[in-house]
C-alpha cells in the first residue's frame, strides 16, 4: 500500500503533468456533482457542510475539484435564496501522497475564493493522511464525499497473489487477462468484494442521513472481467516487460510475482456491494468511453502510443519501479517499449477505457 | 512569510535533528497542557473535542505533542469515570512546512495509539496549512489551542524595516540590539501588537466558551528589550555575518536591510493584549531560562557554539540563505563563524533564552 502513490512533483513524467484523462473525467463528472449539491442544500438544509475527496492525489486537479464544490454551493445556495453554509473541505489520501504540493497551491485558491465570492473564514481546507478503505472521519461530519480515479485501487494485492505467495498463479500476467486462471479472476472479485464493502461500511458511519457520495473510477461494461476495456492495458504493459525478460534485462520470475492492486468492476458489481452493505441507494450510473491518447489538443504532436504510456506512467511508475528495482534508464526503456506496442497495434484496435460515475444517497 | 519554515527532511542541518530544545520546552510545558485538559474534560465535558497545534513544524515534536494530548484526555477522563471523547486534531503550520514529513509518520502514531489504548476510529489528525494571524477554524470548533515555539514569530518585518525600506533604520543589526535607534524598538513592538491582537481575536471565533488555549514561546523576563536574554543571539549572528562583509564574502547592504520577524515579548505584554482584546484570560503564566547549549548529554562532544549555532541553524537558515542569496558553502561559513564567536566568550558570559508559557481561558 506505502506504494499506491502516483509520481511526485512537477517533472516530465510527474502525475501533475499527465493527468489530463483524469481532468476530463473529474469535467464529465461534474454534473453528478452539481445535482448532488443541490439536493444536499434543498434536503438537509446544512449551515455547515462536511466535504470529502477521497483519493485527492497531487496535481492541479486536486484544488480543481474544491473550486468547483465551492462554486457549485455558492450558486446553488444564490439560486434557492439561501444563506450560503461554511464549508468544511477535507482533502484525503495516502501518507505517501505528496500534500506538500497541493498545500503550497493553497494560498492562491484561498485569494481566488476572497476574490470571487469574498468569502474569507467561511471555507476551511484541511489534509487528512489515511486509507480510505478505513475510518477516516467522525461519525456523522460529512455531507458530501467525492472520489475521482481513486475507487479502481484495491487496499492490496488480492490473497494468493502476492508476490510473497512460492505458487505463482498468473504467470507473465500482472493482472486479470485472456491467459489467466479462474481463480486468479476470483481472488481479484474477493479482495474488490472486501475492499468496497469495507468502504461503504466506512462512509455510512461518516455520512449523515440524505448526505451523498459522487463516485467517479475506472470499471468496465462488459460482464466479462477479461474484456479488452478492463485489462488490456496491463496485458500490453506485461508484453512489454516481458519483451524486457526475455531479452535479459529482467528476471522473468519477478514478473510472475507481480500483479497490480487495481478492479476494474461493473456497474453491477458496485451496485450489489451497495445493496448488500444497505445504508445507501444508488441514485444515478453513468459510463464513459475514454481513448487511450484523448488529450489536451496542444499535445498532438506526440503519438498515441506515448500519450498512452505517459498516463499509464504516472499511474504505475512509482509501484513498477518498487517491485522489479528499475533505475530511471530502465523505466525509460520499459514505456518506451510500452508505447511502441500501443503505436504497432493501434490502427488495428481500438483502446478505451471506461470510465464509471456512480451517485449515492445514504438512507434516513 | 513564505522563508518562515523550518529546515525540511532529515539531514544533518534539518529541524528535525536539532530540535532538542523544543523538546525540552514541550516537555516543560506538558504541566500546563494536562491541567487545561482536565479543566476541559471538567467544565465542558465534550462527547467530540477540537484540538489544534499551531506551528507544528515539521519534525519528531509535531506528533509528540499529539500523543501527549491523546494520552492526556485517556488518562483525565478514566480518572473522572468519563466516556473518552473522540478527538479531532488539527495540525497547522505554514503551506511551506513539510507536511509530508510528519504525514508519513501518522501511521505508525495510529498503531501506537490503537495498541496502547485500543482506540481505532475515535482520534482523527488532519494537515491544516495557513498562517494562525489570520483565520484557520470553523467558528466554536475548538477547545484546546497549543503552541510551542512558533508565537515568537511576527506575521512580517516590521513595517519601515523591510528590505525594500531605502533609509535602513537598523544598520549592522538583524534584530533589536543595544545599538538599535527608539523607532526600531518601536517599531517591533507595534508589530507585535499588530499581530498577538489579531491572533487574539481570531482564535477568539474559534474557540468555544470555557475552552483553552497554551502557549509557549521565547521572550522575555526583562522589561528592556535590548536585554541579552530577548536579543543575544541575533546580535551575535549579526556579528558574524558583519564579519563575512568585512572580508568582502558579502554586502554590507544586504546585513543593514535585513531584520527577523521575530519578537521577544514579555509576559506584561502579552497580559496587556490579551486583556484588551478582551475574550480570553490569563489564567498562567511560567517563565524558563534555557542554556544556548542546552541538549541531549548524547550530544555533549560538540562545544557549546557549535550546538547553539545548530539550534540556531535549523530555525534561521532558510529565512538567511533567502535574503542574503547564500549558497551551502557560504552558509556553512557564516555558522561556523557563529559558533566559533560564541565558543570564544562562552565562559565570560552566561547564554541563555527565556521562554514564557502562557495559559488562557475563554471567557463565557
Amino acid at each position: 500500500m506505502q506504494v499506491l502513490h502516483m509520481n511526485k512533483g512537477e517533472g516530465e513524467t510527474s502525475y501533475a503533468k499527465n493527468s489530463l484523462i483524469q481532468k476530463k473525467i473529474i469535467l464529465v463528472g461534474s454534473s453528478m456533482l452539481e445535482s448532488s449539491i443541490v439536493n444536499i442544500l434543498r434536503e438537509i438544509e446544512p449551515t455547515s457542510m462536511g466535504v470529502a475527496d477521497l483519493g485527492c492525489s497531487s496535481g492541479p486537479n486536486s484544488l480543481t475539484v474544491v473550486s468547483q464544490i465551492v462554486h457549485m454551493v455558492q450558486a446553488a445556495s444564490h439560486q434557492m435564496g439561501r444563506v450560503v453554509p461554511e464549508l468544511r473541505i477535507s482533502l484525503n489520501d495516502l501518507p505517501s501522497n505528496d500534500f506538500n504540493y497541493v498545500f503550497q497551491s493553497l494560498p492562491e485558491l484561498y485569494k481566488k475564493l476572497k476574490h470571487d465570492y469574498n468569502i474569507e473564514g467561511n471555507c476551511y481546507i484541511w489534509g487528512l493522511p489515511g486509507s480510505f478503505y478505513g475510518r477516516l472521519f467522525p461519525s456523522h461530519s460529512l455531507h458530501l464525499v467525492h472520489s475521482s480515479s481513486s475507487l479502481h485501487w484495491l487496499s492490496k494485492v488480492p490473497s494468493g497473489l502476492e508476490p510473497s505467495v512460492r505458487t505463482h498463479l498468473n504467470k507473465e500476467n500482472i493482472y486479470i487477462s485472456k491467459s489467466s486462471s479462474a481463480s486468479v479472476v476470483e481472488a481479484y472479485q474477493q479482495q474488490f468484494h472486501k475492499d468496497f464493502s469495507l468502504f461503504l461500511g466506512c462512509r455510512a458511519k461518516e455520512v449523515i442521513a440524505k448526505g451523498r457520495m459522487v463516485l467517479s473510477f475506472m470499471g468496465r461494461q462488459s460482464p466479462d472481467p477479461c474484456a479488452d476495456e478492463a485489462c488490456y492495458q496491463w496485458e500490453l504493459l506485461a508484453y512489454a516487460l516481458m519483451s524486457m525478460a526475455t531479452e535479459g534485462l529482467m528476471e522473468k520470475e519477478s514478473i510472475d510475482s507481480f500483479n497490480v492492486p487495481y478492479y476494474a468492476s461493473t456497474i453491477e458489481e458496485v451496485q450489489h456491494e451497495v445493496e448488500r452493505e444497505g445504508s445507501f441507494v444508488v441514485n444515478c450510473v453513468e459510463a464513459l468511453e475514454i481513448e487511450w491518447d484523448s488529450v489536451d489538443p496542444s499535445d498532438l504532436k506526440e503519438s498515441s502510443g506515448t500519450l498512452a504510456a505517459k498516463t499509464m506512467r504516472a499511474v504505475a511508475e512509482p509501484m513498477i519501479k518498487t517491485h522489479f528495482h528499475l533505475g530511471e534508464e530502465m523505466t525509460d526503456e520499459l514505456f518506451m517499449r510500452y508505447a511502441k506496442i500501443i503505436d504497432g497495434c493501434f490502427f488495428k484496435k481500438r483502446f478505451r477505457y471506461i470510465n464509471l460515475f456512480v451517485s449515492l444517497v445514504k438512507k434516513d
